[in-house]
């Protein structure tokens, strides 16, 4: 049995933020203020460099209540966040620094950081499913969606080819070297972020990720833009995703 | 100015479904039956071998009338519906019929066949519009959106480049060949629909369809599935299009 502590609790525009530790792992829990007594959960990745309460992880999971009224859980990856680093994590982010100044590719430092930190990772996130299903409010019968893009995705696939409790996956903004094999042992349905002028991942490797996902029911969102410029109406693509996959009966607004 | 003539009216849960003419070209026109007195309007265009009221047709409609208020407007295209066909009507319709038969491929036709629907159904749909923005709900200034797929997308395309009040488009399930020209004129914002394990369009060309348009605002969503697989969920994805695009202050139900 996971040891799991909540540490500090606030309430804003009807979502219960609870910080928690699993087996002294930091991570924060969304959930709705009022609602029925057990809801679906949907874990949320991180990117690299940022946390489980960079920006973009509390607004995606407050859309993710409000719409679905879903449990939303992110933790911080290793090296992340409130987590110390390892001398190879220095390393590795060392590289990825001097890569970026001389106008090197990223992409083979990212694709090979991520992929060791996917397999530190993947492990705390199933202890952290273990101990979030031992809830009350969550349980262990539920749906579970994960949602993450970049190093959320070099984790996510992995874990979402590991673990058959996850039953839909949002994913993007990744390079398929160490991830296309993985990929196709996943069979779950499958909502792909794409960045269509990605300056770091070519089109045809984004394509190529995408198209390695054995489900049979996936969708391709690929919008204009850089890397940086993933559009934010495609949050609201995904809490539809999860709407429609997670939920038994969906609810009204979640369809319109 | 043109003829118009309302022939017929019903409502149905909310929804005021109009027959009309204009110059003899014969349209429906779905409204919502209360609502504000003035509203945006979409064009629907219909695919290949169908008609105004194909069962896609009113129930896309009924969508966008429902979640954004707007007005849609659907008219048969030539040499369908109820409409004559000519003998090159004829005679291109027995090709595809014997391609089929034979196995060959059915693109080559297609592509051909409609491209000149689309210049016989190009000045029929902006006489249209014209007729449709004399109308006191729908008027002049507003907004305009243009949704179809397939021949949709061929007569739909030469039509949105041709014509500046078409200012969001939905496109999608088209080979680029004699498109892709007309599509490096378009700027509006466009959201392209592509099956990927469609039996009639190569991969790469749906692809390069999509590369073509020059809109700064283009999003690609390519789903699992044979050409006619295209799933019911995406039209919920062109409604909220529309519902970002040609609504000023946008419900609530449609950012959910």
């Amino acid at each position: 049995m996971h040891s799991m502590q909540f540490t500090a609790q606030t309430t804003s525009n009807g979502v219960v933020e609870r910080d928690f530790t699993v087996d002294g792992i930091p991570g924060v829990l969304w959930s709705p203020a009022s609602g029925p007594e057990r809801a679906p959960l949907v874990l949320m990745g991180h990117g690299g460099g940022t946390h489980k309460k960079w920006p973009a992880m509390p607004g995606r999971a407050h859309r993710l209540v409000d719409v679905g009224g879903f449990h939303v859980a992110c933790i911080d990856s290793p090296g992340h966040g409130d987590r110390p680093r390892t001398a190879y994590d220095e390393q590795e982010i060392a590289a990825l620094y001097r890569a970026r100044e001389a106008g090197e590719p990223e992409g083979p430092i990212v694709v090979r950081y991520n992929a060791h930190l996917a397999e530190r990772a993947v492990p705390e996130w199933q202890a952290t499913l273990d101990a979030l299903q031992a809830l009350p409010e969550i349980g262990a019968e539920g749906p579970v969606g994960y949602y993450g893009l970049n190093m959320g995705t070099a984790i996510g696939v992995p874990l979402a080819a590991a673990d058959p409790r996850i039953t839909a996956a949002v994913f993007g903004l990744h390079w398929p070297d160490a991830l296309a094999a993985t990929a196709g042992r996943i069979t779950v349905p499958v909502q792909f972020h794409l960045q269509w002028d990605d300056e770091h991942i070519p089109r045809e490797a984004g394509l190529a990720l995408f198209d390695a996902f054995a489900s049979e029911e996936k969708t391709l969102h690929a919008n204009t833009g850089r890397h940086k410029e993933h559009p934010r109406f495609e949050a609201d693509s995904a809490v539809r995703f999860f709407a429609r996959h997670l939920t038994r009966s969906v609810p009204a607004a979640a369809l319109s």
